[in-house]
């Protein structure tokens, strides 16, 4: 299942290391400006070897429009990007072509397909994720253009590191997507001895999204914040998701957790924006949590496809912490799920701000 | 969108007051021995009114078959289950007709369709749950008897008590589904008091599925992890998901985490049975943060739909802990989503058990 | 695949001998008026034993809704539509239990599925069809009141013969649904004949809809007229669909065939109201070809599930003629498939009505 | 909705002058052995310019693959194909770009998005089928090497010249795809003298699949001749479906159409191989229909996007009889159709041959 969203569907294909990843996105509305420097911010933000503190492998990341666009406008027809990979070493990979790296998706694909493409991880790479991004791009554009919808990530956990102030307006100015300037310093010394160390660490991604109308999101099966758990979850890496206060409520008492609603407003968002699976007019807000990438310079024992036990070591070049590049990722997925459930809303409910009175 | 699952879809209809609820059950294989008698365990462990520590409705929930099973068997045409609603007192509820409940869905139902069910929830009440227990349990019948695998979920955490230790054998025992039978006087005497207070408090589940066999899955946006998520996340009541390790993995370090592969078998399960989406033949883990139910005997400030500010007191009867209950209901949406990726699994590469050497 | 529709979905389920038969509409917007009284009159125009030239089955179908609708409106949730099954008499069947009635599933239900319910054609009887005409009086209803879109049947041809007047008026005056009323004379005697002969015949049902807006249907999968396609073939006994013109096309030159336009409107229909798979705004048509069904009350030679040769008669209460009451089956599939493809467009286009100018 | 199939999805993209047109196959089981040589014959017998007959356009077709398949082997991830456009003549079109060609999509794309692109009819244009064929090939090979069944199309009407004979064997060894080789000669001059005429004619071709097992197909939406008419629908300039007997059976009686079984197989084959939606053994036969093209040197009335009146010629390059070109796009479908219902029939009810006795 390669193709993801109801109405605005994604399909991406493409592996690590092959010639090109793209993605093909259908059931976009007509009349949107979408050029090809719209994606470069974002790819920029996600892409590898912006800084010592990511995989030093270096791509262009030159997104090609090949269909959907007629003079700089969409059509309504399907959209489709394509990258050439340029910078694929694949003999960085020959050596464990026969072996499973612990931690990664080698075993199961093997299991499941009797057959896989062991370069940079083939599909299961997170070389993939950049088109989500792409597509994200276009989701972004229309969410706040046409409904002032705004989406915004951070990096809320670094290892055991956590954000002393924070400042939206820093989020962008250092590799790290934090939103406490003061404590980049502390943070690239943290990843330089991680790096020494051979090792890797996990991280915790928080995305909100502003202006979202109250009425997204359908019940039952497909509440917004299920397709959010389902997006996030669907993105390498990923082993937890939280909406609003996430597994805090396990603790809470209801006289706290419930938000009091006020003719100036709700008192609080403990919900994280959605009741019931449907949006409230508040801020929507999920946490990540990604692991630590298992890609490591230290030697472990694992299996070979023959069933033997070999010694292992991951050369070629990674992340020691995926969850740095991971924000723009939630941010684009975030997205797609916002965008996805407003044009369901309006196939069946029309266009929002129907009804009244609206809280603040 | 009131269906769930690709090849086994479940469509559940009905709202809490109503004269019924139900569901349809399609893509179901054939030559599977249902009987009334096979729902009966799994919708009492879910019922209200079985204890004092849940809601006092007493619903009969005797499911009628009413399609899909001949002379006993399913034939693979849709099968439809329908329970009616026997103990639905819609008069605790006519008072709040006009009033959004702090925490409820009725402000985001009401924005979103301008119009609502305010019976006991209408739509959104966990009454429609009953229907994916029903659903689960002939999941859990076919993953039993065709690949021996089974599914357990537990209550791992109920307010700020956690179980001290684990005997499986003991949670159904006891209406907390607790495994450690020791502690089950203190929880008695923790939600006795926690009625008395008329408020209400959390709860995480846990949920394990043994004997999947590896393969299950289907990267990139179908992933086991990702499906199993919005299932949980489409439960009521429910704000948080994690796979195997989930929030953990965020201070872990990746030499940690790698679950060491030795032919034995694995050596750990930090991944919780899942890597790159598809399982790996380890017990497959997952974690559900319930909320508080925001029904509460305390009264607290609301809104109207004029707008007006009103005071509300939830009346009728509600589960100070929802999460309790909710223990079968994750075991169900576990099982709806290993029997859908087990169908798409056949469909793609075959039976399972094709691929080999497999690891213990 | 029990399910027809993108988003507006509806499920049916049922056997012919089974307790009941229903369907679950899914998609349907909030705020439609909807009561039982609605659904006589389809129901009626396609029951059995209204005349002497039908099946003599005799249905009550009194339709109960059991969830969407409250206080008369539609809410947005699932709608449940259920039929108790009231004149099955399981008996007519036995007979046959064991064998393939010839031109019947019976054989291909059972290679397909090992087992199947032979009571009255089980799941695929045209029983099934009951549900079909219900959810289509939704949609005919959404369609009138929100674009004032009108879909009419009639019965094109009977047999060998085919109506020499037109008159919309008469149709629904006469068992037949045939525009031609001085003709009904001649086709009762033939219909009579034919059941003394104990043989059935064929028939053409032409459905039309007015007052479709240009723009509805979607490229390139999801056009009108194969989603028209895949709606009426999907009815039992339909061996072939046309779209306008249909099959007359073949020896037409286009400079006959592509309808001028001219600023008064088109000058002809010959593309049935669509081109490229989207509406164009003139009348949307389409023909039907119905089988003569193969239950005669003349013995034939057939295999039983041994695969020994035996001779079948079919007794049981069967139509002569299954085209005469499809006509409002063929009317709701294209009711369903127009507003599905309304919904889809607003959800990507907006509303309709935006882009000028319109042809007459 | 530019998807189709529910197992096997194939999602085209591409405008007939944009740079490039591709398609992405979602589902593919792995294993299967995949080269570039393996889609040339198909796309040949698809391409225009091979001979005086159909348009002189002249695209190299030549296919990339761009992911999914590994050291010639499809991995099970989605498998990308890519074409770029290298004969594209803009100019050509340049004129029309504010007039609606009577007959095209123009119009009615128009009034769905506000938007299109007129160079050579954009995304309505026939030259999106290419990738159908492309990803037929894959599907036509899993067919035969898994199930033994071959798909073989070919023209049996071209305006209103009929086949004398038949022959299977001279079916690929003239420009017609016509069964009888001794009407070629007067097949060319018939196409000279329309080509004169600046006219064009309609066609009707004949696809049909032998060795598809029983039990393909399903009930009751999903059925084998209703997914068959919605993918022959799909493709440009089709105006009707048929299967088996197809209209015949309007004036048939059912003593007649009733396909009698004997232990040495069935007597006929007036169902064209489909009962109750399923395959039964038999051929799996449909005939398709195909309007004469619109775009003719004869010029016409018709409207700009102010709504005045105007002359139109088509210049441009183009087939003065679509449907020659079809018959491999047709047979392309049917493989697509014939696949994805394998999939799904192996998903419910495991592999096929597990039911006996069969019928010969």
């Amino acid at each position: 299942m390669n193709t993801f969203g109801q109405l605005l569907r994604v399909t991406t294909f493409g592996e690590s290391h092959g010639p090109a990843i793209g993605c093909v996105i259908d059931g976009c509305p007509p009349g949107i400006a979408i050029a090809p420097e719209d994606f470069v911010r974002d790819l920029e933000r996600r892409a590898t070897g912006r800084s010592r503190h990511t995989s030093q492998r270096h791509e262009a990341d030159e997104i090609e429009i090949l269909s959907g666009v007629y003079e700089g406008v969409t059509t309504g027809t399907p959209i489709a990007l394509l990258i050439r990979n340029t910078d694929a070493r694949s003999k960085d990979y020959s050596a464990i072509a026969q072996q499973f790296r612990p931690g990664h998706a080698d075993y199961s694909y093997w299991q499941k397909y009797g057959i896989r493409d062991p370069r940079g991880g083939g599909r299961s790479s997170a070389r993939e994720t950049t088109m989500r991004v792409a597509a994200g791009v276009i989701a972004k554009k229309w969410l706040a253009d046409r409904h002032g919808v705004r989406v915004q990530g951070w990096l809320a956990q670094l290892g055991d590191v956590t954000p002393k102030g924070f400042d939206a307006g820093v989020i962008d100015t250092n590799p790290f997507f934090w939103p406490d300037a003061a404590q980049v310093i502390e943070l690239e010394a943290f990843m330089d001895a991680l790096r020494k160390s051979g090792d890797s660490v996990g991280a915790k991604v928080i995305v909100e999204a502003t202006g979202v109308p109250p009425g997204w999101g359908e019940p039952v099966y497909g509440k917004l914040s299920a397709e959010l758990g389902a997006a996030m979850l669907s993105i390498n890496a990923v082993k937890g998701v939280e909406i609003g206060d996430g597994f805090d409520v396990v603790a809470q008492h209801g006289s706290t957790h419930r938000d009091l609603m006020r003719p100036e407003g709700f008192e609080s968002n403990h919900a994280g924006g959605i009741l019931g699976g449907i949006s409230t007019g508040q801020p929507v807000r999920a946490s990540i949590a990604f692991k630590p990438t298992s890609s490591l310079r230290l030697p472990a024992p694992t299996l070979d496809v023959q069933g033997n036990e070999v010694d292992i070591v991951t050369t070629g070049r990674h992340d020691p912490c995926v969850g740095i590049r991971a924000t723009p990722i939630c941010e684009a997925m975030m997205a797609l799920v916002l965008m996805d459930q407003a044009l369901r809303h309006r196939a069946q409910c029309g266009d929002v701000g129907e009804v009244s009175p609206r809280i603040p």
